[in-house]
């Protein structure tokens, strides 16, 4: 054992005198990731990659493309990372674009992780991810399977929350999506119709909301999910395609919905997929959906659909800035107000998701100003 | 303890007498069970038959109506299990007519279980079935997993035994399965093309004969599969729909399908399901696929399908005359030579199978004629 020299006694005292501890906790500075120089088209998963599957403790939750990060390991396989962690996971297995993949995570963060601690669950509540600090948030940190954020109604896998399970893959519900797929995917190497396209896309989101309008009394179309639902299914033809052939087969699709796990001689996206690509074919999606029921709305006492009370002004002109004004209502209004190191966070994190949503009607800064739990 | 009388040990004796052993297996009589006298409409499981998933030594195979029976119960639970016990389990489940149900269940025994001790295995080998006696069969029984009986190419639901799992359910088959539903089911309570109907398993049959008969080189659809298979497929229809409304729908079949359970407020069919309406519907069926693929056939050394050989005169009648001499090929010979139990067992089994196949033009009483292990 090496005797500590005077030198590293002072050492010690200047790293201890930087750590913040609020509540037992300690903070963790979130710091922007540089983005990877090596952005082409790569096999994925890699040899240091392998599928695991998760054990009784590891958190998993609505979303297969987080919960395939961590089967492979790209992220924490116990299902709880960190900003930096899943971004940077997002980046290399998925080429994500990597402003597009900040302000998931920063969403995701400030909705239902700890930016004290830097740490969010890609599943429900984790002894890993504890309330924040001061009685800012609720009694627990919700993790990403909590109910209301970018988590909502009518998932194409996951049942309503008021009515089932919202976090696991249904069988009977991807049963359904196949359907229209049968009426509408393309024709590829697995046979007639195995390819997922928009058509296909628009037709599972119709039969989504509608059968989810009729089954579940408390149906909220939220402005949040008004935007991401479609962003998710823009997801299975931007991300989960094949990116040495561009198809989103059955085969493909089954993977990581159901098994949570890469294809064999799967290639991520041989370009970064941006917020603008996948925007644009969740606007194409949408657009071959009863425009009647794209719109921010929800289940009234007697089972009619009826359309929210649009935010106030200037946040009424389009669905982008009720979408903005929204995840800002579902982050609790103390991150507005920290200090330190978390405030450094929060702004991190807000500035994230700034930079990808509102629009020029409604060109306004906003901070977290929700209720501790929401 | 009670002092054994002499009458006791009289009457031990006479049993002893009756016992009838080879190569260590005891003989046991078959009988063919008494028609039950309740055969209407019923709510299938009872509360003494729930659900239990099987163990790691149970047997479970390529029949996903045994699975079911065995998952409930109502065969033994292992897997493997006795003419009368499968023949009486359908009855009462399925409401299969007791003929038919023999019929089947006889079929399996004769090609594929040990008929002198009365024991098949739904499955594949298992230590509890052994080996017929006297060398008369393989040197291990097979199990209704055995590839080449009713077990064969072109499945829903399983891979070809030459290129996959042709025991366990193949998620991506169904999903391919689930395609031709979305264009051609009908509209029921789970919303439209949710409803298996004829259409849609010719479509299905029509999918798995040509994919299988594309990706597996050693593809053969025989006599006994030309039958079985789209007999398997009206099951779909007459067996598995829920007796209260005659529908199979999605959620109906999957539950049979993919977790080999009943599902819910399940109630069999409301009359004896038979193999005369069975076989009408395995027609309507076949009439939809193209008629060049539902032949015995088989892919020759360039993967091109060619026409089996025809049996024999008068067997090559039909496809019904080539169904019942292709059934007794498969049985091995020294079960029509033998004597004692076996030949009272391999009697009535093989009456069971007549009673059910053949028809005018191929009026003859076949016996085993097959090599041992086939």
């Amino acid at each position: 054992m090496r005797v500590p020299t005077l030198l590293s006694f002072l050492f010690l005292r200047v790293v201890a005198a930087k750590l913040e501890v609020r509540d037992g906790q300690t903070a963790t500075l979130i710091t922007f990731p540089a983005t990877p120089t090596d952005l082409g088209l790569k096999q994925i998963p890699d040899d240091a990659h392998p599928f695991i599957a998760p054990g009784p403790d590891d958190q998993r939750g609505p979303c297969p493309g987080m919960n395939t990060l961590a089967n492979h390991g790209y992220i924490s396989r116990n299902g709880v990372a960190t900003f930096e962690e899943i971004v940077l996971g997002s980046v290399e297995a998925y080429n994500l674009e990597i402003n597009f993949a900040a302000f998931i995570v920063a969403g995701n963060m400030l909705m239902r992780g700890n930016p004290f601690v830097n740490k969010l669950s890609i599943g429900g509540e984790s002894p890993l991810v504890p309330p924040l600090p001061g009685g800012i948030g609720g009694s627990a940190t919700g993790g990403m399977s909590k109910h209301g954020g970018f988590e909502g109604d009518a998932s194409m896998t996951r049942a309503d929350a008021a009515i089932g399970d919202n976090a696991d893959f249904q069988d009977i519900l991807y049963d359904l999506d196949l359907l229209s797929l049968g009426q509408f995917g393309g024709d590829g190497p697995e046979g007639p119709n195995t390819l997922f396209n928009v058509q296909t896309m628009s037709a599972i989101k119709q039969r989504n909301l509608q059968m989810d309008q009729m089954i579940n009394p408390e149906f909220h179309f939220t402005p949040i999910r008004a935007v991401a639902s479609f962003t998710e299914a823009a997801f299975v033809l931007g991300i989960f395609a094949n990116g040495t052939t561009n198809q989103s087969s059955l085969s493909t699709i089954g993977s990581f919905f159901r098994n949570q796990t890469f294809p064999p001689n799967w290639h991520r996206a041989a370009a970064p997929v941006s917020g603008l690509v996948l925007g644009g074919t969740a606007l194409a999606i949408q657009a071959g959906v009863d425009p009647s029921i794209v719109v921010a709305s929800h289940n009234d006492a007697q089972g009619n659909l009826v359309p929210d009370t649009p935010p106030p002004a200037p946040f009424d002109a389009n669905l982008g800035c009720g979408f903005y004004f929204d995840l800002f209502a579902h982050m609790p209004a103390g991150l507005a107000n920290a200090t330190g190191v978390l405030k450094q966070n929060v702004d991190l994190l807000a500035n994230a998701v700034r930079a990808s949503v509102g629009g020029s009607a409604c060109n306004q800064t906003l901070a977290p100003f929700g209720p501790p739990d929401n």
